[in-house]
């Protein structure tokens, strides 16, 4: 959590309970973002996309002036629902943008929960509309409270960037993890910013942050139809952010900090997960090469199982490495944990020592890199241990 | 285990025991094939090739006419050993090459078991030895045995083949898995017939075999630098198989079957595995795109925790198949699981019935059946369920 939560001014959140699945607790967050505001979303590459997802890239691609709204409900995903999971998104679209008298397009929803149970209208629209009764400046904590599904602890993070005498704020919260579980848990994040910025910058911002971020971590390789990120400028006219500026790079790196600093404690409550592993992979021939194999490891059950039995099993990465496909000379490569050397020139390392490898293998944090000695590229990415936890946790029947 | 094993005439095999990793228990198999033989090795895709894989490869491609000798170690991998391992190997095959008196070309190693750990060769040699001394028609059952690491049993499978007044014969065996655990588990396989075949013929029928056997299971998605597949045809004068014969089409598919049936012992013997799961995908653009889903699905975590928490969890395979880069299109797509109806068009199946589909969701063996709509291809690939002893087994320490 972080130590001092800064509002961003003209951001109002306010939460509720739809008195569903959690019972008395809140699960339905509303948001109001000013006039000036500008919104950037990103959602899902699952073909299989939740209603909310499909009317949220709607409406944000048309939105009108004035007030926008943004509506989360926790603990139904309405996904998979058919033509009835649509009609029942645009049914409290509708009646929340009727009550507030703004155009419906500038209502934009987000869900998370189960798949394919069918959404209690009512009940979402009752708390939404009980959440606009207390919109607040200071509404944080409750609304990462709120949207949570079976992650253990609200994710906030929040910045403050001096840029000459001008102070821009970002806060920000999220949830689940993109590829965690689809029944319950989804990536949510959101990301707000006291600052005045154009569209392209933020779009551009925006997918520079995701790339390093949501989508440089994985849990088990599995994607939700739910996942959205949305980043969000204020507008302020005190805090303009001109394109190209010192300012526009300053605050674009500490956005982009702001997101890897969320998936980061994504990760850390991943389920099941007993540590952190960070797979880095550099002197790749190219980028995809290297994102490959940092994915290819980060999401073999055998390299997670060994993380999670404190093993430093070179053997297994080795394979690992060995089976990506972009992979075509393993005669090159270097492999360290937590700075201990296990592999060089392809086979072990010889100044490897067990008793080291062990007790690096100890903490709960742990970096793997790979020099792969093929080139000047890398990426990074980010990871759990599998542990007899995870599978206890997601082979529990869903109801 | 077969109900009638056939020897195959001139294939004489003998076990002994390098009295290393397993102690007393035979760990060494040495196979002697007949002047008139022909093989067709096939090899894991894997950039770590384990020693023995580079040297079989190497001999296989420059056979010399007379005896042939295959040497099969369980226990150490021999992979990852750098030029020590390839040293370790040329020096048991020459040795054994010597006393027999037949070209070092004509020696084929294998192995199986850890990665990175110093071949013991005078242990292994002296195994190799003993066993060349207690060579039999009938050893299948004990090379069946000391070939194993992890598994728990052997896997034999063994057919008759009337064709005509001719009656051919397939004996075959196998152990782990090409996609278990590159520490301790391999896919090593071994089939030979009683029959004379043309190289060609033979590399033919080979590669349609593993296509939709070996490379049609998976279990975690990994793979090892030691996976071997060999296919062997003693020659035998009586039994000649002309190229397009109607003997060759009946072999063939005989052939095929044995393969099948010994990568299903392989997943039933999966680690940890409670459940046998088929994914068998129809109706696809092409068989690229069917192998794709099937692949996705059967690897995805958590569709095998919830197979084995018997929970006919359709929003996982819905959302698997959905973050498929092959697939477009998901709303013209059903599922079926064990004939129970769970997705139709893209979202639950009218039909469905949470009742039916948790009693079929008991058996041992699962069929997801997945239509999807957009063409007329189809690929099945066979898998296990992921459980708490997959975790347990593989995160154990090495040692």
């Amino acid at each position: 959590m972080a130590k001092k939560i800064h509002n961003i001014q003209g951001v109002k959140l306010g939460s509720a309970s739809s008195n569903t699945r959690y019972g008395k607790r809140d699960d339905s967050v509303v948001i109001s973002l000013p006039k000036e505001s500008k919104l950037s979303g990103k959602f899902t590459s699952n073909k299989l996309k939740a209603a909310p997802v499909s009317e949220a890239i709607q409406n944000l691609s048309s939105l009108k002036s004035g007030e926008k709204i943004l509506l989360v409900n926790a603990g139904n995903a309405n996904a998979a629902n058919g033509p009835k999971g649509i009609k029942d998104v645009k049914n409290y679209c509708k009646k929340i943008a009727s009550d507030l008298d703004i155009h419906q397009n500038n209502i934009i929803p987000f869900s998370t929960g189960v798949i394919g149970e069918a959404l209690p209208v009512d009940n979402y629209l009752k708390a939404f509309r009980y959440a606009l009764t207390n919109l607040k400046e200071r509404g944080w904590k409750k609304a990462a409270s709120a949207i949570l599904t079976t992650d253990t602890k609200p994710k906030i993070i929040s910045k403050e960037i001096k840029i000459g005498k001008t102070s821009y704020l970002i806060t920000g919260f999220a949830k689940g993890s993109g590829m965690i579980r689809p029944d319950f848990a989804t990536l949510l994040s959101f990301v707000f910013l006291d600052a005045r910025l154009n569209q392209s910058v933020l779009n551009k911002i925006h997918t520079e942050a995701l790339k390093v971020s949501f989508e440089a971590i994985t849990v088990d390789g599995d994607t939700s139809p739910n996942d959205s990120s949305l980043l969000v400028a204020n507008g302020n006219i005190e805090k303009v952010v001109k394109a190209g500026s010192l300012a526009e790079k300053k605050l674009s790196q500490a956005i982009i900090e702001t997101f890897k600093e969320l998936s980061k404690l994504l990760v850390q409550d991943a389920e099941g997960a007993t540590k952190t592993i960070k797979v880095n992979v550099t002197k790749a021939k190219n980028i995809q090469q290297a994102r490959s194999v940092a994915f290819t490891v980060a999401e073999s059950p055998l390299v997670k199982t060994a993380m999670f039995g404190s093993d430093a099993n070179w053997g297994r990465i080795l394979s690992a490495i060995g089976r990506d496909k972009t992979v075509e000379d393993i005669n090159k490569l270097e492999i360290r944990l937590n700075r201990q050397p296990l592999v060089k020139k392809g086979f072990i390392h010889p100044k490897y020592s067990e008793k080291l490898a062990s007790r690096a293998m100890q903490k709960k944090e742990i970096e793997i890199e790979i020099i792969l000695g093929l080139g000047k590229q890398g990426f990074e990415v980010m990871t759990s241990d599998l542990s007899e936890d995870y599978v206890l946790i997601n082979s529990d029947y869903r109801s």
